[in-house]
């Protein structure tokens, strides 16, 4: 029997199940733990750790839905073999990069596309190569065979299935401490449509709505289109200026808390009390935007200000476009209850928008296991491609450049100190056979963006390649590169 | 050679090519012209009809489309078999009914759900027992299995896949003569995800919009939700009137001239006229919902308004859930190309809602002609039940109802003389084991509709079990109905 001797501290504010949890994962994955062995016994492990049951029970659960472990029917919890991450390839075959398990090449990098573009850092492009086609396509199958038809033919229920509902309540109290229920829960198609919904039916509409500025355009759009009022707040260092917040007659504010979009700051726990703050004294409306939290690669996870909500002032968005596929077309709303309870009235006028299909293979792909599995796997990959990302960029360009926002996500900002502006350096890469953008668009006023600010989207990108896409960029962009390096 | 002798009239108003289209059709069905057999080449008929190359062949390539006659390489064109249409059962077998083929009993109907109901004249339902799911099973695994995985993984078109909204183009020419491309075509998530988008794209936010009244509530709820200001313009006899639409000062209306909604009228070519000579005065938009145009049984196919739109006017709304299936979830709006051109500048910043793996899967069931031969065999079905309707509303209830909007579509009204409300109606049809429905929420002010209106949606009903289920409504709702029958 193996002991654990984690170091838990209760003064932290991280939940003590995330913490023991982290702490099993960490040997797990150090192989401290070998895979076969079995996990002491709950009542035993809260006994000598002089932590709850249910701390461990949740704990072992979250470990269960990664992947890290296994329940075994009367017998208890066994660590499972954790893969081994991708390995870099032997040196003189960048090219066609094959992991150890002899995987094929990539078929998307690095070879040029028609425009002859080899490396894009596009933001949103997430890891396709590894996707779980298998199992995703079983799923789907698995629906289609359903024995009740109907629930794979006709319209749905208007909320979204609610099994599906369910599964995404339970993960979201795993993975993010949010407390919920499947009737709280709007299954949306994207963000966009997540934000439309939120105007149709909380109503945001005609509301005056405060932004961060800069803050994602995507939302923004989508705001404007639906005729609320937009109110830009600026950010520091930590994020949002609440104090500025409070200088606006906004009813309602749209933030990006976990991870700042596009700017990469979390916000500090003092700025998310003030926020909460604020919401009670102006009887406002906080809309959180967690798009990427499962890929956090430095310190602890973020809770969710959703978490924190003891005062029904938070409205929760999540997608599954990063965590599982874009083309899943899925993403959904978490509604604090008062507000629940009006739009389910609301929603008998209204059709739901996501295949019922597609919620059916979803389903199934979140109860058995894969979504777990998968997002573990793409968080370790991700960090991969995120540690390559920075080290290129170190060894390529080092002093000339400043990264900006850097512990989490699928892209980074930076700061290119040519003296060249965006549009240049856009041209500079193109012509190496690299797209790389602005994040202009995502300021209210794009000319306040610093025209050297160039964002690298790295989700689509291979780990074993960034080097030398940041190698050719340096050579684009820096006069002096050759004969530095 | 068969002999083709059609009466075409150049004056009727209707085109050519679908009037011969649908006599050979008629003598496909009727046996005239036997399966297997060549029809005339093209210019041979155009000769002896006197009428253009391109009208016979138009004709012939909506024979194709819908399954009637298939092309053989450098030959010419065959008729078809016919599929019968499913027979009534042997007599004494009403309960499980079985089709001369041997099908199986339906599993839906008429075994009574959970809650008692043996029947549901539910709208919007569809005939799912003889839905082609092998060959909708088959499409969507070849488009998992798409080469390109990218096309069936990634965040997909703004406007849609560009090679589905091109089958849509060719699909609404040959049917409802509406002459369109792609480009013009923005895929949405179903109708109200249409409305959605026009209310954001075009942009109908905040206009003020002209609906018929009654009307649908669907379309109501969403423009209403976008801050639309709703101006309710009376029908009479023959649909909305357009004299009292030139009282108000709205710049778009939203109108259902095949098949009014929910009162079946069509809108006749006097008041099309009137209608597209208002928007030209008063440079207005006409939002034509064309939502069942493909279920018509009495009489010619109606053209859309879209078709003689010259001035740019129209926006065609049409919907596959009807046509179809609802799960897809997949609708569609053809906007004049000035508007189109702006609103694809837009859609930069927009994500397609619908999942690029339906879409892609919808793409082959259209191109390997699966989607034609749907409609044609629902077409053929639909009839069936309607006129399974209709003959036992006749037998049942005689003139003790009334029969509002008989032509076309999934639905039919009835005012029901029994001198009881409809909540009455509903409840003593519940009591039986009928779900029936008032229409009322269709009317901008429900207590406007008639007591007496019942709606009775057939679409998901089945044609041998609708005489019982007519039965016992009159049972239920006629004092003197035992001792009558």
């Amino acid at each position: 029997m193996i002991t654990l001797t984690p170091t838990l501290d209760k003064t932290s504010g991280q939940p003590l199940y995330l913490q023991l949890y982290a702490y099993i994962r960490d040997e797990i994955e150090a192989g401290a733990i070998p895979a076969g062995d079995k996990l002491p016994a709950i009542l035993a492990l809260s006994a000598h750790l002089k932590v709850s049951k249910n701390t461990v029970e949740t704990a072992y659960q979250q470990l269960v839905a990664e992947g890290y472990a296994e329940s075994r029917s009367r017998s208890g919890l066994y660590a499972l073999p954790v893969e081994e991450p991708p390995h870099a390839p032997p040196s003189g075959k960048r090219k066609h990069p094959q992991g150890r398990r002899g995987t094929a090449a990539p078929p998307f990098s690095p070879s040029p596309d028609a425009s002859g573009i080899a490396f894009d850092f596009r933001y949103g492009d997430v890891e396709m190569e590894r996707f779980p086609m298998g199992a995703w396509r079983r799923c789907l199958l698995e629906a289609l065979n359903d024995s009740n038809q109907r629930r794979v033919l006709d319209y749905g229920h208007p909320q979204g299935e609610e099994e599906l509902r369910s599964e995404i309540a339970g993960y979201l109290y795993q993975s993010r401490g949010i407390p919920c229920t499947a009737s709280q829960i709007v299954l949306c198609a994207g963000t966009q449509h997540s934000v439309s919904m939120m105007c149709q039916l909380i109503p945001l509409r005609g509301m005056r709505v405060a932004l961060e500025d800069p803050g994602y355009n995507g939302v923004r759009t989508s705001l404007y289109g639906h005729g609320c009022e937009l109110v830009h707040v600026p950010l520091d260092a930590d994020g949002i200026q609440v104090d500025r917040l409070y200088d606006t007659d906004a009813s309602a504010v749209y933030i990006t808390p976990s991870h700042q979009f596009p700017l990469g700051m979390v916000l500090p726990i003092q700025r998310r009390n003030k926020l909460l703050q604020w919401a009670n004294e102006r009887n406002g409306l906080i809309i959180e935007d967690d798009y990427d939290s499962e890929f956090r690669y430095v310190g602890q996870p973020i809770p969710a200000l959703k978490a924190m909500d003891h005062n029904d002032r938070v409205i929760y968005m999540g997608t599954l476009s990063k965590s599982f596929l874009p083309a899943a077309r899925l993403s959904y709303i978490v509604l604090p209850e008062p507000i629940a309870r009006s739009v389910r009235e609301k929603l008998v006028l209204y059709s739901q928008p996501v295949s019922p299909l597609i919620q059916q293979a979803m389903l199934r792909f979140m109860r058995e296991g894969f979504f777990g599995r998968h997002v573990r796997k793409m968080r370790r990959l991700y960090q991969l491609k995120h540690r390559a990302l920075l080290a290129a960029l170190q060894r390529h360009m080092g002093a000339r450049i400043e990264i900006i926002g850097q512990k989490a996500g699928l892209h980074l900002l930076i700061d290119v100190k040519a003296g060249i502006p965006s549009a240049g350096l856009i041209d500079l890469a193109s012509k190496v056979g690299i797209r790389v953008y602005s994040p202009a668009v995502q300021w209210s006023t794009p000319s306040q963006c610093p025209p050297s600010y160039i964002m690298l989207g790295f989700g689509g990108l291979n780990e074993y390649t960034i080097d030398e896409a940041v190698g050719r960029l340096a050579g684009a962009w820096f006069k002096d590169y050759d004969e530095v390096n």
